[in-house]
């Protein structure tokens, strides 16, 4: 008898469908005779074929190449060489009315771009015309072979904080500034090197591990420890800390309050409301963008002004000083391949690199998005990677798209990359003609600069969100947060990219699993937890696990199960003892060895209990598994599978009807 | 109209179930009508009481105190007696039957636990009566707090490999015994205080991150590298290296070849032959289980007479010598926390901690299910735990229950821990009288006892079982093979846990996506690829995600549905154009706030597109934030949800229908 069951094939009377269930005992037999269908198993693949589909989804999920199918040769290498290059996209249908608008674009990043060129350079504790070099070169690179059309391109605050903290720990600019120079530099190279290495070896989704509560968090504490940082341009102090973190900057604050100069300190406080302002003005009225995008250069103009006229360089506000005219000279021989300092260089641009590459493809996709176009992950990682090694060789250090400097862009109308050449000219006009201007520009107002800029990443509105939302991932943020204000900012980000993936993995560990019940009149079956109308079936005990079964959930499952089951037992009156239990593996995408013995287990202690066990609709790989463990033992015949738990259940209770005493 | 949809209640006419798909208009337009249900959030919950079940779930998954509910003070505080030591549990029923059942197979694990015990010994560069000691201190221990019957304790071969190993990385056994010493029993007590540690806190689920794959790969090449060691005492050699690797092995034996001793090699080859007949003939007939226990003790005699009748130990056979009698000594005094060496012990405690609890509990856990019991695996980490610190403070070195002697000790028929106890009196005898007769015992039938233990560790058809069911799994035991043989025991175990953690987290990054289709003539909907009967609905592209959407995978996600799209788009004729896209999210356990922005983005997506994104299935904890995200910016109406896709198709297609031009 039981050797039949399970055993009908597929059922071809299309006319007849939906198994009733509790409507009736007659109809619940003829049903569950006439509508039985088998569980089938995906079509035989050979172990390299899957391995291919394998590698493909894991490293090309996006399937760049499949325009070229089908094409002639000349047009796929034509293909191939647009691929490459995204510049071809659009320079042949360029026109006037596109450069008027990616003209307006660029000189408004580049007034943008000057002073914050400056300012993030010093961040980094290198010359300030390396900001204005890294401003030049690696613009013009990114145009050529980057796909967004909103990203603008230049040193950006995080990445210069990091590479400057790094690299301080083991060289002191002041005393060493060459070597230091070096350092910067081959850390550009590597963290070039590195994100190039993600993109053309696909590995982005290195990147995604960064989760947004992370990189909220993250960014908001920078962004304080950024601020920090201008504590000494804004209060004059001459003595300054070294250290990064919240405690060792406030202490130094208030050890050297007598070094606080109170010209330094008005002008400070004058430029810093100038500058809020004209951040709010264009945040309420977004067609105002350009006020907060001028405002930085306008400051510069005017306290580079005041400071002349009344040379308040001698009333205690430190100045620039001199900057040498001319554009980038080239820097490959500054590369620096030391034994000594190669595991620093190394993991400066690790750092860096990946930090930045995150920056700029969040960047780059958030404004595709919007315009509804297109970003390759992993050619943005080639484009900016390539971007950062030229960079390395021209004197320029780090680069990527800035999240502020793009939104900028975006608002001024930019319509392609040219915004970026635009960009890059002006600068080039700058470094050769106007560097002697930026003598009396006093350092207070860069600090103001860079202030106004870190302040919009602290991002409250998220934070509230996230705590609304999940409260472990509002941990996560927290963590990060903390992480970088009181500990570092590289160790912050590695606690909180550790909780996530701590996370993921204890989901795994601790599947969540459910009791399943009857939707009254259908053959739904779902969750009695969350339907108050779903019924527990009498005889039946319906679980769904919804993970992978694999090592690291075999033990739980089995010791949850088994509780399941001993309730069940204990709790049954005679009329509703437990016959079935009913395993849904819909949800379960995946098994391995560990999980198929798992089955195999509980397969043999629900026989010794009395109980049956039935596995309903595994998916494509689980199936095969089963399959493969029933050929080399014969632990699951098919009359324990069943493709919907409606079937199981009417088959069955007609089962065991027929053969009760 | 669109308000209209979905805006059903339940439907409660109970006679009435299953929507026909495709079987005529008319009866899908009234099925549609009929039988809508809404998706229903789960209970609402305040985050205390979430958090609660969600730590339930994690630490207490087997709820160990379920049966104190309702019950009396005192009987709680009998039941807890009761859980701290199991003991209570069998020693009031004990029987005189049930001892002697105990009593002969006590003795038959004492005869096997007596040579083993001073062949692990030396395998950890530790003096061979610790191994004795080891064998009388912790089982009586386990007696008292372990809830297994089966479990022999006593040292066993990989931790004492492993542990010697790591110690002697830092100082030499030969040189300064007596500190050696004293870091043993250190590693011992911090090799305790994490297992009972991992047991209070109930953070069991770490050893499962040792898969089964991880271990037999570990497993087979410890039992290469044990084996291999033992060919100094099997050859005779005098100067043997230090390292552990197969190639520094070899490289020393091929070396040495002036050493090899042919008197040594010609009793090393009988006592093997022998032995691994005894195993061999335990292994075909499991009844003559005593042939292979008692073979050891038998061969120690044995060799110990030949020696003492020929003298041989003035021909090159190297002997254990002098052995004091007496019980252990106290060694707490011995403990040594150093700063020097603390970093070291603590490493060496973890490591061979969790190698050994994962031997303990598996061995533990394999028994209770071919008996049909319960083992709590907290409660044993708890038990070995304890044994060790106080093993460790009684001149004994890292004990868990071995796999070898515990099957002896079920073959033998034991029935409770008690033969456990007659194990640890028969060492005793041994230990306070029988010392001398060790004086002649070659070292050689030592080295071949080892061989023939850990040769079982080598499970060859498991390896064959893991390649045919998952190539990946037999990827990770290749690794930890290699790992273990060619680098190092510990580099190779990390190796293999990497490579586990890192292939769970790449299926988390790269979840499975199926296009499902209509099994014809029914309501239920299934993959495409694996159903042949499954047909694509015109107009619908209807998709499952299979695992938790979060951080790591929304990317891909994105990426990929997109691609699908796109190619439905560019595929479709004008009749099949498509309108729907049906995300099904049954299989979708839980949901972070990026996969929420995922969503939401999805969403806006679909519309520039002209489609309308439909959500299926929501699952309680997804439902709860779909709902969270409603109420902050309404982007997921309740018209976009449904409890079926067969549902969402036939309630979609009337609609579009009536509303078509």
């Amino acid at each position: 008898m039981v050797g039949m069951r399970g055993a009908y094939g597929y059922n071809d009377n299309g006319n007849e469908g939906g198994v009733v269930v509790g409507g009736g005992e007659a109809e619940a037999e003829i049903a569950a005779m006439a509508v039985l269908h088998k569980v089938a198993a995906p079509p035989a693949q050979s172990t390299a074929s899957k391995l291919k589909a394998r590698v493909k989804e894991t490293f090309f999920p996006d399937d760049p190449f499949r325009g070229f199918k089908g094409k002639p040769l000349t047009t796929k290498w034509v293909m191939a060489v647009q691929y490459l290059f995204p510049i071809l996209d659009w320079v042949p249908s360029y026109s006037f009315s596109l450069f008027k608008s990616d003209l307006v674009a660029g000189l408004t990043i580049a007034s943008l771009a000057i002073p914050q060129g400056i300012s993030y350079a010093k961040l980094a504790s290198l010359p300030p015309i390396i900001g204005l070099y890294s401003s030049f070169v690696p613009p013009m690179v990114y145009a050529v072979l980057g796909s967004s059309r909103d990203l603008a391109v230049g040193p950006v605050s995080i990445a210069s904080l990091i590479m400057g903290s790094m690299l301080r720990q083991a060289v002191s600019p002041a005393a060493e500034p060459l070597l230091f120079l070096q350092l910067a530099f081959t850390s550009t190279f590597f963290a070039g090197l590195v994100q190039a290495s993600l993109g053309i070896l696909r590995l982005g989704f290195i990147i995604d591990f960064l989760s947004k509560a992370t990189l909220v968090g993250f960014m908001a504490g920078a962004a304080i420890i950024v601020s920090l940082q201008q504590l000494k341009a804004l209060l004059g102090i001459v003595h300054f800390t070294t250290e990064m973190g919240l405690v060792p900057v406030m202490a130094s604050v208030i050890h050297h309050t007598k070094e606080w100069s109170w010209q330094t300190i008005l002008m400070a406080v004058c430029f810093l409301v100038l500058l809020l302002t004209a951040r709010h003005v264009s945040m309420k009225w977004p067609k105002l963008f350009w006020v907060s995008a001028c405002a930085p250069l306008a400051c510069v103009i005017v306290s580079t002004l005041l400071v002349f006229l009344f040379k308040a360089q001698k009333h205690g506000i430190s100045i620039i000083g001199q900057l040498k005219c001319g554009l980038n000279r080239p820097s490959w021989d500054k590369l620096l391949f030391d034994p000594q300092y190669l595991g620093l260089t190394v993991k400066t641009g690790l750092v860096t690199g990946i930090i930045s590459l995150t920056e700029g493809v969040a960047v780059g996709r958030t404004f595709a998005s919007l315009k509804d176009y297109q970003v390759d992950g992993n050619k943005e990682m080639m484009a900016i990677g390539l971007m950062n090694i030229v960079g390395s060789c021209t004197s320029c250090y780090v680069t990527t798209g800035a999240f502020s400097r793009s939104a900028v862009n975006h608002n001024a109308g930019c319509k392609t990359a040219m915004s970026n050449v635009i960009m890059a000219l002006t600068v080039m006009v700058t470094l050769l003609f106007l560097m002697p201007l930026f003598v009396y520009t006093p350092n207070v107002v860069l600090g103001a600069i860079i202030i106004a800029a870190v302040i919009g990443l602290i991002d409250l509105p998220a934070v509230y969100n996230i705590w609304k939302m999940d409260k472990m991932d509002f941990l996560v943020c927290l963590c990060a947060f903390a992480g970088v204000i009181f500990i570092s900012v590289q160790q912050g980000l590695a606690i909180a990219v550790g909780i996530s993936i701590f996370r993921v993995l204890l989901q795994i560990t601790r599947p969540k699993m459910m009791i399943q019940g009857n939707i009254k009149g259908t053959d739904i079956y779902r969750n009695l937890h969350q339907y108050k109308d779903a019924q527990r079936v009498p005889g039946f005990l319906i679980l769904t696990v919804e993970a992978p079964i694999n090592f690291a959930n075999t033990n739980y499952l089995n010791e949850r199960i088994k509780r399941w089951i001993e309730e069940e037992s204990s709790a049954g009156t005679k009329q509703s003892e437990l016959h079935f239990v009913i395993l849904d593996l819909s949800a379960v995408p995946a098994i391995d060895t560990s999980g198929i013995s798992f089955l195999i287990d509980l397969k043999k202690s629900t026989e010794k209990h009395g109980l049956e066990l039935i596995l309903v609709n595994p998916t494509g790989e689980v199936m095969e598994k089963i399959q493969r463990a029933n050929d080399a033992h014969g632990h699951f015949k098919s009359d324990i599978l069943y493709l919907t738990t409606g079937e199981a259940v009417a088959s069955l209770s007609t089962f065991s009807k027929m053969t009760a005493p």
